[in-house]
């Protein structure tokens, strides 16, 4: 795939054409956006998390997502051993740590997740990002406390040592391998009103990884259709609330044209 | 209740005189759904899942449904806690074996669950009803790889073995009591984009049957305002984030005319 | 803050300026929509449960909200670990006892939590909060059995025993710090059929007391502003589906004309 409008669109009607199954370990406040998001654009969403079954769903699957916003020790567990059977497996693992910086539960998870098992893209927030490396950066919370700009060096050093695609999200998204860079500048600010649309990225990343191979390519894919998505949801949206609504819908319908009318892309 | 519009409409304006309590021990992709879904028909959804509160909420439900959607030990150990006083309390339970065949350990689950605590509905896809026989049948994750009618003489003999009627949902749904067989014509196909709708149909399932003895006629009721309700949402309907919406609200609007109108039935 | 137009706005206008940390450890069903109502409004949620983040996240964090709908031992560990560090940095903890009266085990856990970490706020519905004093109080699942006026004298009297406030909510809301009571008009029928608007209550009394040090206040302004906006939402609404998207919307844009409008509070 391109990284034009033809070439995200390609990937699209690839992903309606074989709905593939994306595993997502993810957390309980994203799980029915980020499933119906992927059923949406045409994935097949599964949702599982118990380590007796990470084998077996992780082997019917095209794509992995760990999402760390809800843990816990049995949850943990079954990050890994999914994580470690999608490396057997060949198929792309993405990484979101969610709240890395606001404890040192999550950060340290994440960090020996990418460590042990190493993610085909991270994708988060600048801070949460910078936590994965930098001890003194600090979460609030869930939401960002830096800029995405900041994190640029950090992600390039993650990148590097992980030989892995950092995705940081913000006003500007950045989708960073070693040290080529692609920005994509959609999106809308009342997005970061809605609860779990970062997970919901997260889990997009997911779904164009399964049917692209160049994980840089995939992500600044999915990026760039979160971000016009989002974009014309706000346009139609009275606030927070029909926003979520619209951007479904919108997903569901996304063309070629909408894609080509606003993607806003700069390698 | 008949299974006409009149019948199933009588049932719905017994929910809503009644609001009995519906126990929920669903996964946690459908939980809001599908306590709104109750909320708007007219009945009292409870989720609850701890072992050490099963006897005592089971002791004030009307109906049981367990859905096997995201599964862990804690949980299936409450499943057949809350199965368990479900019979001695003689209420009826319904089980959906969310992804029977996509793992073992959910088929194996679903099986236990069948053949130690016989349920009085089962609903699934058909590839998650096959499995429950056929090791051989293979799941896609939580979506279906089967035709319906592939799994009809399978679920003739679920039927028969364990005393219980099996839905299979699908284009069309079929309502199995061992020889007895009843179709439903109606439903939409944007409803498959919705995450949760099957297991807001095995939750109306338990609703319908807190109100009518007939398990037989309890499940086609529900899937017959499953369907309805889903092609009137449809139409108003952008995209699947706004059908879920509509599908909300015209629940707890249906009327016996919608009912009569649509309702596209053979027994 | 004054309980008025001007002083509820106001409140409002902090936490869209200071977006505070609001930490919830609640139910499954409910977290979704609640960490949406607190960012509608401009707080800044975290959804987090795991004991061993517990002092971290609560250090982090203006308010503490726990809520108790979806129980089970680990979670248990975790409430009282958090509401023990919120004790410690002086934030508020809100207690949200959802089905008290249901079950003993839910009863116990309410009843344990308070006594061994008083919360600052207690909102629940009428049989819930009787529940906890009146051992013979029977909850319908979580709906409430009993009338708000009917719990009133149970609220004073643990309102006056554990130096806390205490809401009932229902058609009116009774908002009670020993012999004080404050009472709200507002709300419609329609919110009853919305899963989680009660546990999204208890998430707004956490955010204004965030932001108001005065709890009785507080509560008053949280419950009328999910009145006011539940209102307004409803006379939008096609039916309870269409009601919480824009509960958010409203939620979102809220100003001082809608609520000195609407306000029916009495002191």
């Amino acid at each position: 795939m391109s990284i034009d409008a033809k070439g995200i669109y390609q990937a699209i009607e690839e992903m309606r054409a074989k709905a593939p199954v994306v595993h997502n370990i993810t957390n309980y406040v994203a799980m029915n956006n980020s499933a119906n998001a992927l059923l949406a654009i045409g994935a097949s969403p599964v949702m599982a998390h118990a380590e007796e079954e990470m084998e077996e769903m992780v082997g019917i699957a095209s794509a992995l997502v760990i999402n760390i916003g809800t843990l816990s020790e049995a949850w943990i567990s079954s990050m890994f051993e999914a994580a470690h059977q999608a490396r057997i497996r060949g198929i792309p693992i993405v990484l979101d740590p969610v709240g890395a910086g606001a404890t040192s539960y999550r950060t340290q998870t994440a960090k020996e997740l990418i460590s042990s098992e190493p993610p085909t893209i991270i994708r988060g927030n600048a801070s949460e990002i910078m936590a994965l490396v930098d001890e003194k950066t600090k979460t609030k919370g869930v939401d960002s406390a830096a800029s995405s700009h900041d994190a640029l060096a950090i992600a390039r050093k993650i990148s590097a040592d992980n030989n892995c695609v950092v995705c940081i999200s913000g006003e500007t998204d950045y989708v960073v391998q070693k040290d080529k860079v692609i920005k994509i500048y959609n999106g809308h600010p009342l997005m970061t009103r809605v609860t779990g649309l970062g997970c919901t990225a997260s889990a997009l990343c997911g779904a164009f990884a399964a049917v692209e191979n160049d994980a840089h390519v995939a992500v600044a894919g999915a990026m760039a259709v979160m971000g016009i998505a989002g974009e014309m949801a706000a346009q139609k949206a009275a606030g927070p609330g029909s926003l979520q609504m619209h951007f479904l819908d919108i997903l569901y319908h996304l063309s070629q044209d909408d894609i080509s009318q606003r993607l806003k892309i700069e390698e």
